[in-house]
């Protein structure tokens, strides 16, 4: 029996968006799905009962930084990832690839792996496919990922083929070393840039290999939102139906609903958290920069249709002088309402599947939204 | 009927510290209490749920700070302090008199009131007695403090008896000016520096006026313990036994401890919250700095005798890895902690009155926190 299975329940009859449930050792996860980020085995802010209060199913965390901080070797000494952040739903780590790619200065890459410095103290490192799996293992998530090269953008043809090649064997190697396949997950990352052809390419070499899951990287890493779609929509096609499909570093709420539209099951983005931390909330009717003047009196709610914590309990004047006077109370508000926000977006997505609506919900959302097109948005 | 009154309970038999109830419109405070902190309209990284939860009967806010930023007009429009920030327990302002002295750079004290610039921007502001009871009227604290000097240490005889005879006229102006008496209690501050004998003339000039309470302030400013001991001596005996005595910006463990035996019945004071943001703890085995390499593999809790949410829940290795990484999660575990410590301490103190052996927790509390004398300590 693997570790992680996904069951699915329905396709929306006017989009072919898919309900289902991903099965894993700490839970079930409702898909679509929204993961919040929790890069250095905290949520930013957060604690793990508020995530739960806002019913997160599942959260990410980073290969990359718990390698460098505090060590994968502690993380195993406390019982694992779960035990030693307090979260006992699942948790997907990613495979350090990216990390490795954007944060070091230097980094060389080889066809046995990446050697980099890590951008905290300069110390040379080296994350190999199998060094990606052992760690991961130390940490104990319910889903991890293959260790791949997530090529930047723009990158010529040939740069994206050899790269998604050796992201190819780099997998079948991940596959191999992984120790613990009935406890955790293994996704493979389907990689080829911006070319349709390469995105089959990758897809079809990687889904010959037997992973219980599939992600679809390097979008979302500058190109126009169109070209995103376009790259989804050749991709998801070639993917096993009864896999989850993960869409990663995706979070903006209109990429949301276009990616289950196309049919993913996952997302994960810093972008709710990231933003919040500045006051930048996401409402029902757009965004909103709480540090503008215009808030300094207001006394209502952040979002009036919003029924979290935040806006149940405090006024955007308080939330404004807060952030301005550089409390933490600031912007533990604005992340616990951002999050709660693309949750509770994510809870009317599968509502809308189950009512064979999704479209007319994505076309109400975004007039709401005041998004007329998919370039707009976050 | 007063907004503020006093229940004596008992006094212990051991150490003549008075076990009681402050009575109050947002309810009761059980004395000897701690009050946290909440500087700008929020205790620093808490949540009015967190604070309940560790069971804090008032917290107090500041004056000075509400005043120049959001603005106590603001506050009054939001329906006061309680309700901007969702706190519905007692609350105390303080006078502004000690941020106005400690804060801004440049100040102008005449009979009138106060000029000084705001440490923020530098404008140009005025508190009078006057004007410091129209700010905490609108603020709507529980408990208010009337406006007071409160003098450097060392300071000369002569200073300090011009400033105490000011204080005098000045909490005079305030009763006077006070608009709610019905809503808010207006304790006074006994000034009067070092020195045993205008320590007595200012708590005499004060209670020879009808406050329902009288802070004890110009201590804890850098002078040794044992003179605050001695001070704090030769001052509470001249306070009415049927109103609370509050000694301001005092909370090292110790302290309270030897405040509560020289007949103290409240105390605040920032350092739970100011440590713990720098990683430093306080455990019933003494103070711990979380930063030291020491506890990097440690998965203990910060303190094994406490049975706060951050000891229940995570470990000194996980605390530390928050701390170092800069991570928010991390001082709110170890605020949580702190301030929970303090305000269990505080319940130990009123069980050991209501026993008669305060003078034997004093000694028990010393010995295991490695404390010898009275100048040791935080």
């Amino acid at each position: 029996m693997a570790a992680v299975t996904y069951e699915h329940i329905k396709t929306c009859k006017q989009t072919g968006a898919r309900l289902g449930r991903v099965h894993t050792p700490h839970g079930v996860i409702e898909t679509p799905a929204f993961m919040p980020v929790g890069t250095q085995a905290t949520v930013k802010t957060m604690s793990p009962e508020e995530l739960k209060a806002m019913d997160a199913h599942i959260i990410l965390s980073n290969t990359y930084h718990l390698f460098l901080r505090p060590g994968h070797e502690l993380v195993k000494k406390a019982g694992g990832l779960h035990k030693f952040m307090n979260w006992d739903r699942p948790i997907l780590t990613d495979s350090g690839g990216f990390q490795v790619f954007s944060l070091s200065d230097i980094r060389k890459i080889t066809e046995e792996g990446v050697q980099f410095r890590s951008h905290l103290n300069g110390d040379k490192l080296f994350i190999s496919p199998e060094k990606a799996m052992e760690i991961q293992n130390a940490l104990g998530s319910d889903i991890m990922m293959a260790f791949d090269e997530c090529p930047p953008y723009p990158a010529t043809y040939e740069y994206v083929k050899d790269s998604l090649e050796r992201t190819t064997r780099w997998a079948e190697r991940c596959l191999k070393s992984h120790a613990r396949p009935g406890d955790q997950g293994l996704f493979a990352i389907v990689q080829g840039g911006m070319y349709a052809d390469l995105r089959k390419q990758s897809a079809e070499q990687l889904t010959s290999m037997d992973f219980p899951g599939y992600a679809i990287g390097g979008l979302s890493v500058g190109e126009p939102k169109h070209l995103m779609y376009e790259m989804l929509e050749c991709t998801t096609p070639l993917l096993p139906t009864g896999k989850p499909r993960y869409l990663m570093g995706v979070g903006s709420p209109d990429a949301l609903i276009e990616g289950a539209i196309r049919g993913v099951d996952m997302f994960d983005c810093v972008l709710p958290t990231r933003i919040a931390r500045n006051g930048t909330v996401m409402t029902s009717a757009g965004r909103l920069v709480i540090r503008n003047a215009k808030h300094a009196d207001d006394l209502g709610p952040l979002d009036p249709e919003c029924s979290c914590y935040t806006c149940t309990n405090y006024s955007r004047a308080y939330i404004r002088h807060l952030i301005k006077a550089d409390e933490t109370f600031g912007i533990r508000l604005t992340t616990y309402h951002n999050l709660h926000f693309l949750l509770e977006l994510m809870r009317g997505v599968r509502q809308a599947i189950r009512e064979d609506r999704l479209g007319d919900f994505r076309d109400e959302f975004f007039t709401k939204y005041g998004l007329h097109d998919n370039d707009k948005g976050f």
